[in-house]
C-alpha cells in the first residue's frame, strides 16, 4: 500500500488523491434498495455476493435491508465476512485441500456456513472436516444448468450426490446450486429469458429426480445481476446470488434491458487525473489496469461521452480526446470500470462520498482474501 | 486478506495452499545473474523496475549485483522502496496533484529520486514543490520515440524542456528518459531491433538539441525485458529499466529469441488446485483472474503442455483436459502467468522455493500502492 490516504472523512471528492476507488452513497443506497423491494413480498430470499464489494459495511446493509446472508467464493473471504459478524454465508464454490477444509468446518461452529459439491470425493473430504472439528455443514449440489463450468449434469446425477450428502454425518443436504454465469452478460433480455429458461428445465428435472429419490429440495439458490428477474419470476428459485448491482460497471451496462428489468445506477468508480497531455488528441490519466481491470473491457469516462479510454497499460489509462480543450493537464475524471469485482480486488479501501464531500472510508476487508 | 497464510517457510511445496504466488528461487537467482552479468563491464547501468516485483527483498539482491538503484512508476510504490532502504530510485512516470508532489518532495530528502516531465507545467509544479521542503529532485525528459503515450517530441521539445529544468530552482536535468514499450512485445528479433533503431534515431536527434542549447545529457535511460539487448549494444543508452526479468511471464515467453537475446527462465507460478472435475475434458482451478491476471492473455500450464488454460472467471479457471486421466480432483498445477506485474499486485506474499521446499516468505511491500 502507500504509506498515505488518498482521503480522509470530509474532504471534498475533488482532493481525493488519485488512482482512487469511489462509491457514490446516493446511487449506492438507490441501488440497494431497489433490489430489496424487488424481492420483498414474494417467496424468494436474496443472499448478495460479496465477491463483488469484499467488504463488510456493505454486507451489513444487505443483511439490514433483508438479505438472509452472503455468499462467498473463498473461504478465506468467508472468514473475513464472519469475524465482522455475518452469521449466514454461503461459499458458492466447491472446496478442496485440508487447510481450506479445516478452516471452513471451523467457521461453522461459529456461523451458518453453505459450500457447494460437484462430487462424492469433495463430499467425503466435508464430512471428514466437519467430524474432526464436531461442526455442520450446509452442503448444496452444484448443477450446471448451462454454464459449462462446474456442477453435476442435471436430473440423476443431481440426485445421487444429495443422497451422499444427505447420508452424511455432519452434511446437510440443503439445495441445489444452480447458477449460469454467462446469461448474466448476454445483452438482450430475450437471450438471458431464453438461457435461464433452460436452466430452469434443469432445475426442474433436477429436482424432480431428487424428489423420487425421496429427498425434499429445500432451496434452488443462484441467479446474478443480469439476469435475476427471470430466476425471480421462474418460480423454481428460492434464492438470488446477485452481487454487481450495488456498484454496476461498465459490463453489465451494456447489458440491453427489458419492460421487466431494473435499472441500476453506475455507483463505483475510479477517480483518476490527467498525468500527461502529450498531444491534442491524447491525454494519459494515471488509472492503468492495476487501478481498473481489464478482463471484460476498457473502462468508460462517466458522463463524458467524448472522451474514450481507448488503452490501458499497468499504470497509464490513454483516453483519445477530441480537442486540447477536451481535457487539461491535472484534470480528473471518474472511469466506470469495465468489471467490478477483480476492481475492487485492487483496492485496499472504498472512498465512500456523498455530492461533493467524502462521507466514510470503508475498508476493504477481504481484499486479495484468495484461499 | 485471508486471515491464514498460505505457506510457512520449512514446508514443503506441495503443502503450499492454493492459489498462491511462488518464486522458484534457483530459476530467480539465474535471471538476476543473467542481467548483471551482460551489462558487467559495459558503460551501461542497470536500473532495474521494481514495478514487476514490488518486493523491497527482491530490490536489495538487484542492488547487490550491481544495481545503481531501482525505477518506480508511483510515488507510492517509490515511498515504500526508500523505507526499505534503497537510496536511489528513479519514479519512471510524470507526477501531478499536490499530495504527490509533497510526498515526492519529501522522499528526496531521505533517498536520491528521479522523476520524469513532459509538460512546462509539471516541471513549475515540481520546482515549487521540491522548494517548499528545501529538496533537489533529479529530473528527465521523457522523450516519445515511438511508444505513443507520454513524452515531448524528440529533438527541440526535448531541449525546450530540459532548458526550463536546468534553469529551475531544486532541480536537476539528469537526461531523458527514452522507453519504447511496445518494443518489448514484438515477437521478432528483427522487429524489436528496427523499433529500437527508430527510438535510438530520436534520442540521438534529442541529445544532439540539448547539446546545441549548452546542455549536456548526463544519461539517456529506458529499455525493457523484451528489447534491453538491443539499448545495450546501441551506444547511446547509458542504463537500462528491465524489470520482469526476474520473474518472466507468458507474454514474454512467447517473444522468438535472437542469436544477441538473453534467454531467461520462468521463475514466477500460481500454484492452483483443481477443485472440480466435472467432464473428461474440463478440470476447474481455484486460480482465476483474480489470483493470475488475463490482460495479456491466459495462463499456460507449467510443464503440462497438453494442458490447456481455456477461460478465466473471477475465481475460477477451466483447463481443457485430454482425457479424464489428465487431471484428478486435488491435484496442484504451476500456472506461468500471463502478465507477470498485474498478478504480483494481487498478492501480499511471494512464496519462495528452493527445490521441494519454501525457503522464504518475502512481503510484497509495495502491493496496491497506487497512489
Amino acid at each position: 500500500m502507500s504509506p498515505w490516504k488518498a482521503a480522509r472523512v470530509g474532504d471534498p471528492l475533488s482532493a481525493v488523491d488519485t488512482p482512487a476507488l469511489v462509491l457514490d452513497l446516493d446511487a449506492f443506497e438507490r441501488n440497494l434498495q431497489r433490489l430489496a423491494t424487488a424481492v420483498a413480498g414474494t417467496k424468494v430470499r436474496l443472499r448478495p455476493h460479496a465477491k463483488s464489494h469484499k467488504c463488510p459495511e456493505i454486507a451489513r446493509r444487505q443483511v439490514a435491508l433483508g438479505a438472509v446472508g452472503i455468499c462467498c467464493q473463498k473461504v478465506g473471504e468467508a472468514a473475513v465476512f464472519v469475524e465482522a459478524g455475518i452469521a449466514d454465508v454461503l461459499v458458492t464454490n466447491e472446496v478442496v485441500g485440508d487447510a481450506k477444509l479445516r478452516q471452513l468446518a471451523a467457521l461453522a461452529r461459529r456461523a451458518r456456513i453453505g459450500v457447494l459439491a460437484d462430487h462424492p470425493q469433495q463430499v467425503q473430504a466435508l464430512a471428514a472436516a466437519a467430524k474432526a472439528q464436531d461442526a455442520s455443514l450446509d452442503v448444496y449440489v452444484e448443477v450446471d444448468v448451462g454454464a459449462n463450468r462446474c456442477g453435476v449434469p442435471p436430473g440423476e446425477p443431481a440426485a445421487q450426490l444429495a443422497r451422499q450428502i444427505a447420508s452424511s454425518a455432519g452434511l446437510r443436504f440443503a439445495g441445489l446450486q444452480c447458477y449460469h454465469g454467462p446469461a448474466q452478460h448476454m445483452r438482450t433480455p430475450q437471450s438471458r429469458a431464453d438461457a435461464i429458461a433452460g436452466a430452469c428445465e434443469a432445475v426442474r428435472a433436477s429436482v424432480r429426480a431428487c424428489e423420487a429419490a425421496g429427498l425434499r429440495v429445500e432451496r434452488v439458490t443462484g441467479a446474478g445481476t443480469g439476469s435475476f428477474v427471470n430466476e425471480l419470476a421462474s418460480g423454481v428459485f428460492d434464492e438470488l446470488q446477485a452481487g454487481s448491482y450495488v456498484f454496476m460497471d461498465r459490463d453489465y451496462g451494456d447489458n440491453q434491458l427489458g419492460a421487466g428489468d431494473i435499472a441500476f445506477e453506475h455507483a463505483l468508480f475510479v477517480r483518476a487525473m490527467v498525468m500527461s497531455r502529450p498531444t491534442a488528441d491524447r491525454a494519459v490519466v494515471d488509472a492503468g489496469l492495476k487501478a481498473s481491470s481489464v478482463d471484460s473491457g476498457m473502462p468508460t469516462v462517466w458522463q463524458r461521452p467524448e472522451l474514450r479510454y481507448a488503452k490501458a497499460s499497468d499504470e497509464h489509462g490513454v483516453i483519445a480526446t477530441p480537442s486540447q480543450e477536451a481535457l487539461a493537464l491535472g484534470d480528473a475524471v471518474l472511469l466506470v470500470p469495465g468489471h467490478c469485482d477483480p476492481t475492487v480486488n485492487l483496492y485496499d479501501e472504498l472512498i465512500c462520498f456523498r455530492g461533493d464531500t467524502v462521507e466514510a472510508v470503508w475498508p476493504i476487508a477481504a481484499r486479495g482474501a484468495l484461499l
